[in-house]
């Protein structure tokens, strides 16, 4: 790498991070990672991560979220913020977050040992519950001022078990999550490195991607009703087959997308169920989800009004009824296109292969994009395999991210400071 | 009905009747019938049955298989058997089988009261088991030599419930159901009549259904197996959505049909099952199943045949592996030739308007298609609604389908006895 002018990162230790970061949790039977927000493994997790940033000799702390910091820099001045999670979902694999912070760690390091001495302070931020156990993001949320005290007393996991109860039981005063809030001009910018979780770079042997935002969701729950009749005795014309009425939604999609949507578009029926559900019965009644996502909010409108025209005239030539209830709509997010391309130069100058590309999964880095600069990098997922214990991303693919992610970092942080007025 | 040489039916005494025997299981909560195969209520009304026997002066008892008979007319001939079940599936309405039963104690009392003297006797069986409560159709099965000890022994109710302890519970010794068998000798023809359960006499205002035979029925369980993936990260072209593979089956269903099959031929899916079956995941894998019928089973077989090459091809599409399970194959039965033409003919005597239909509902009859002569008269639904509290039939379709009954029991009881060899 003829580009950089000093040692770069070392993988090495990358990996030994990450293999130690991957016991908190581990399950030697499925040999998936365990580490629920605010259980035990997570935050003994937190616990070792606050230990290796005191022996780098990092100022270091953990908010009322649960979102652990390490500090390395002049304390005075907004900070170049490398923000990933620790936490997981059941069964998970080993660098879901976990290689965000780990080439925190390393991306510091590297600093030290080549004496860098940074004009903004390069702070790592481990965040919280980024997985949604809890039916959100909190760590993020809390940072950016996505976060109410009502929201914060009610969610709940899907046994019931309450976020504050959990808070309460990990050594947290909930309430104190709401003095996680980080006012904008604090940070300097917002970066995030992870693995892609989708099969777009290891198909297409591509080793960076340059996301250009959080592609926007929404989530529709149908119902398509017909008339349930005995299977043998109703003739195929005289039926009012309701599972008929969501396979012919379902042949309309790719028109839809084709039409409507764009590269960046996805529908996905995910879940079905007939009733009665029984062989010999023509479906008298279909329930299923649509989930659909796209870069654009004006192309996430024209897709869901296709959808809904499509779901009426099929009701119509089936002799169905159908209704359809709302679950949810989050919009897109979008990186800042200053650091987009600050990424970009600087992988041209390691010739590293990248792409422009959206994120279709959510990311704590949503919540800063319309807080501060931000921008998401991601390294490929072998066969495109997430949340899985058979996740992996090669350790040559980390290597690439986290120098890309050092060269970035070390711009930022030794950006000069301007002038004060 | 200026046809009719004596008076006819009485419909207010069927009614009567059918109202008798359905307080027989009777809820009246959802105001369904609960008198499945060998329960108290079952048992109860075959009890009632035998008293009306009695009443009229005819032979009856009771067979190893809990088939109750009574016989009006000479002893030493085969007789016109009037077959139909008391047994009802749970939450039923009131004249599935019953009708068939409460007609037959009709034409004997008509013809009782008409001085009719029969060359034949007539018999009239209430058939037991008809519903599946057990997975067959016991007392045909066994009246016909369609039963086996071990099969006996074997079967059990969807709780694991045994049929021989059912039985035992009755009162009956289970072995006995193998002495219920009836030589073919010992039958002059069978004859049924039925509600048709299905839409197809109500929509097009037909009165009678001239069944020319039982459809066949395959059922397979299918399973497509594709790639589980996040919802957001996969691009639409980079799937293996399981579901799509279903999906493209259902859309092809209509085209084999049209090529392959019949106006007589279905196809269902009443099943589908999407795993893991979440909101945000494509399908991994889908398995559905798929019910065929047709009263030809060359038909059935190009149908299958053709189900298999479609499956096949569409996996190959999708980058989906399937299989499936072939879980049942039963042939089609015809009906009489000759008992058609009869009932053709006096449906036409007494201006009933008619069609020539197949069953696509299994019977009693059909057990007897293979056994003796046999035939079966369907009677309108309203709606086509059956195995459920609303199943209805107008009176005035009851009184039709009733003397038509009558009108061929009578030809064919009144035949003349051919001198013996």
């Amino acid at each position: 790498m003829a580009q950089a002018q000093t040692p770069g990162i070392d993988v090495d230790r990358v990996e030994q991070d990450i293999t130690a970061i991957s016991r908190f949790g581990f399950n030697e039977e499925d040999r998936g990672v365990y580490r629920q927000g605010f259980s035990e493994p997570d935050m003994a997790a937190r616990e070792w991560l606050r230990a290796q940033f005191e022996a780098l000799g990092m100022g270091h702390g953990i908010d009322g979220a649960g979102n652990v910091w390490g500090r390395y820099g002049p304390e005075d001045r907004p900070a170049v913020v490398i923000g990933s999670h620790l936490d997981s979902v059941p069964a998970s694999g080993i660098f879901d977050g976990v290689l965000g912070v780990a080439a925190g760690l390393e991306v510091v390091r590297t600093m030290k040992q080549n004496g860098v001495v940074p004009h903004y302070p390069v702070e790592i931020i481990a965040t919280s519950e980024e997985e949604g156990r809890f039916g959100g993001m909190l760590g993020a949320q809390a940072m950016t001022g996505n976060l109410t005290l009502e929201w914060l007393e009610g969610a709940a996991d899907e046994h019931g078990y309450k976020l504050k109860d959990a808070m309460t039981e990990a050594g947290l005063d909930y309430t104190k999550a709401l003095h996680a809030y980080r006012r904008p001009e604090t940070i300097h910018a917002f970066l995030e490195l992870h693995v892609e979780q989708g099969p777009v770079l290891d198909l297409e042997k591509v080793t960076i991607g340059i996301v250009e935002g959080i592609s926007g969701v929404f989530k529709w729950k149908v119902r398509m009703i017909g008339k349930a009749d005995h299977a043998g005795t109703a003739p195929m014309n005289m039926r009012s087959d309701a599972l008929m009425g969501m396979v012919d939604f379902a042949h309309e999609i790719q028109r839809i997308i084709d039409e409507e949507g764009t590269d960046k578009s996805r529908i996905t029926i995910g879940h079905v169920a007939c009733k009665p559900g029984f062989p010999h019965t023509v479906p008298g009644e279909v329930e299923f989800t649509i989930v659909g996502r796209d870069l654009s909010e004006e192309k996430m409108r024209a897709i869901a009004n296709a959808c809904e025209r499509v779901l009426s005239s099929i009701a119509r030539r089936h002799k169905l009824h159908f209704e359809y209830e709302r679950m949810s709509w989050l919009e897109p997010a979008y990186c800042d296109a200053g650091l987009m391309q600050l990424i970009e130069r600087k992988a041209q100058d390691l010739a590293y292969s990248y792409k422009i590309m959206p994120s279709g999964a959510g990311h704590d880095v949503q919540f800063f994009c319309n807080h501060t600069r931000a921008a998401l990098i991601f390294v490929p997922s072998v066969k495109g395999v997430s949340h899985a214990p058979d996740e992996w991303t090669h350790w040559s693919d980390i290597e690439r991210g986290t120098q890309l992610l050092y060269e970035c970092v070390l711009e930022l942080a030794c950006e000069k400071v301007p002038a004060q007025a």
